[in-house]
């Protein structure tokens, strides 16, 4: 394999990218050639790591394996303050600050990374990579490779003869974008929900790699209620009459299959504290009272149709099954499992999770211990549910610091 | 109005259910004509309540409206023993006892009615009826009027032209069916789940018919948590090809969808000890690991399929919708609210129900209490979730009986 790093530039749709480039730029923030070294009020870059051959765990060859990454603070001389950030189901790289001035909103993490932040980026490196079948295919800022990728040898999309990958898959490419940037230890891994079972996979697949994991909102490997759930996600998709079988490229997408999957996501990841406090049973149009006909909707049914719509518009219906398979398959450390791990953990975990259930977190934790790391456990309580873990990490910023500052 | 509660008896389709009249007769098990006393050792019998016409809480006129029945007990010379049992969401009339001495399973709550036990048949004349727009109107064992049921003057099924129902008007019918047979006083009434929207129904709308209510597993209202999963749960009926806006009588059904609708019912109205004690990462068929290849399944998702399938077979898509319609505009008493209830209510919940969650169940208590009736709660603990109110109402058995009793 010879990978190659290197900022997105040249293409058409890249422009804009280009822009943010060129006013980094001139805020005199690139430390290396390759790697972005922006304080968090400057504008965040999207970068590309290529890997020219790729096999994945179960034998399948790929070619011109693409993924994207962003990366805040300053790689020190010893390229010894590397914080790798993994994403979730439906997340992106993008965990920190903001592409341009005017994005409506920064990062899913920023809450905690930045000057000063538990994340600390006048200390840290804090470097964020996309997962290959990254859901948000059609995101312009998202690079990543997956069924909608078009495969070398044809030109079109690979399409449902994608290969099934797992979540070590996603971490063997990461470890190849470390190597590539020269990285040979990582202060920690850190994610959450999906994020949090690469980190579990990096600290038994790379122990000597890894200095000390985070993993948030996620256990150890996916138990029979986890498994069931991403099913029942995916399966608005397979009813879609445009899904056939995945062969859609080219023509209708099963869009609605999709709203309607990622609908499901968004609930099942919510709380009821959360639905009650924001919506309870106001209507979606005033004047029109769901009472009076069956056409006629509650504010929350209206309102999660319209964030899953949005979020359709960018993903794509086969890079969802994809994921829901490998987070189905996921039981990291293989046969010897958890016990594997040597480095510290740090736990976060929201008891209102109806994903990863207290009792799988709790497993989880008891089964580190049993191999001797140790296991230190912190519970957020905002009401959101397992979306606690991105919308009220906050609550759990100071552990964080603490642990990572150890 | 002129209703008749009458026997099934002449249609063909009945024929297995005219067998099971005679044999209960031949057990000398009918104190009354139109009432069966059997105790549960003798066979069960569907009757069919008609009303000539009834007019919906929204203003429709309806003809020839017919719901099923059962009972177990026998009612006193006062008519003052009846205990009404109301059914849940994806239930049937049949709470107890067995229609025919092979069938595999007796009714839903038979852990709790039948003779010494808390709701003792030797005491109380326990009447469970079905509810408009049931949702499984192909089961032989269901009478129901809803979208699937032939317009008296088409002859054809209604289809989306039935008119949106309400729980008030589940609770209606129950009372033409009471008022025919003579019965002025409820000793109780109870049921879980969309069951407990009708107790509660019942305690506001009718509060000087009603002694006490016993709801299970449900709240005063639908909260925007539980209006939103209704959604989820309606949402790939809507995406099934075969669904065409609700008119696919006489042609191929949208099964697939309400395959997948139910696969969800049945899952969020379960908790993860289930999971993970019954399937935990077993593979659903022995050789086919499924990290191997995107079809291949765990057990867990295999068995909620086969439940999905089996259940969709009896079952009306457009019931389903007209269901989710009923429960999500459910707000007991209006907008007097619950604090209309005198009678004494017993609230029996689970805190692993996922779908009423706790704080809506607490609220209800306390709107209660506000209007001056008395709330005693218990809390059952089994690890079914939601399904704790079904599959383990006999942890409150004692609480029950000594509600019941007083």
């Amino acid at each position: 394999m010879t990978p190659t790093a290197s900022s997105h530039h040249g293409t058409p749709e890249r422009k804009r990218v280009g822009a943010i480039v060129r006013i980094a730029a001139l805020l005199g923030a690139f430390a290396l050639a390759v790697t972005p070294a922006a304080a968090l009020d400057a504008l965040v870059q999207k970068q590309t790591f290529t890997l020219p051959s790729y096999t994945t765990v179960g034998g399948a060859a790929l070619r011109d394996v693409k993924v994207g990454w962003e990366a805040y603070g300053t790689l020190n001389a010893e390229k010894s303050n590397v914080i790798l950030i993994t994403h979730f189901f439906s997340g992106t790289s993008h965990a920190a600050g903001r592409y341009k001035p005017t994005d409506p909103a920064p990062g899913y993490w920023d809450a905690i990374i930045g000057p000063g932040k538990p994340l600390d980026t006048d200390k840290y490196y804090i470097l964020s990579s996309d997962t290959l079948v990254n859901l948000n295919a059609h995101d312009p800022n998202v690079v990543t490779t997956g069924p909608a990728t078009k495969a070398p040898d044809t030109g079109a999309p690979y399409g449902p003869r994608f290969p099934l990958v797992t979540i070590r898959d996603f971490v063997n490419v990461q470890k190849a974008l470390l190597d590539e940037l020269g990285i040979a230890k990582l202060h920690a891994v850190m994610g959450p929900s999906m994020g949090a079972l690469q980190a579990y996979e990096w600290a038994t697949g790379y122990p000597e790699v890894v200095g000390r994991i985070v993993p948030v909102i996620g256990s150890g490997d996916a138990d029979g209620w986890l498994v069931a759930w991403l099913d029942a996600w995916a399966s608005p998709i397979r009813l879609d009459p445009n899904f056939n079988g995945g062969n859609y490229y080219g023509r209708a997408a099963p869009k609605a299959g999709l709203t309607q999957a990622l609908k499901i996501v968004t609930l099942s990841a919510g709380a009821a504290p959360w639905a009650n406090t924001t919506f309870g049973r106001k209507w979606a149009e005033p004047g029109k009272d769901p009472a009076q006909d069956m056409a006629n909707k509650y504010a929350v049914e209206a309102k999660l149709d319209e964030i899953a719509a949005a979020r359709a518009e960018l993903a794509d219906a086969n890079h969802f099954l994809y994921l829901v398979k490998a987070n189905q398959i996921f039981a990291a450390g293989g046969d010897v499992g958890l016990a594997r791990i040597t480095a510290p953990v740090l736990l976060i975990s929201s008891d209102g999770d109806l994903l990863f259930h207290p009792s799988a977190i709790q497993r989880t934790a008891d089964e580190i211990r049993k191999g001797g790391a140790p296991v230190e456990q912190v519970k957020i309580s905002g009401g959101r549910g397992h979306l606690d873990g991105i919308a009220n990490i906050q609550e759990a910023g100071e552990a964080i610091r603490r642990f990572l500052d150890k």
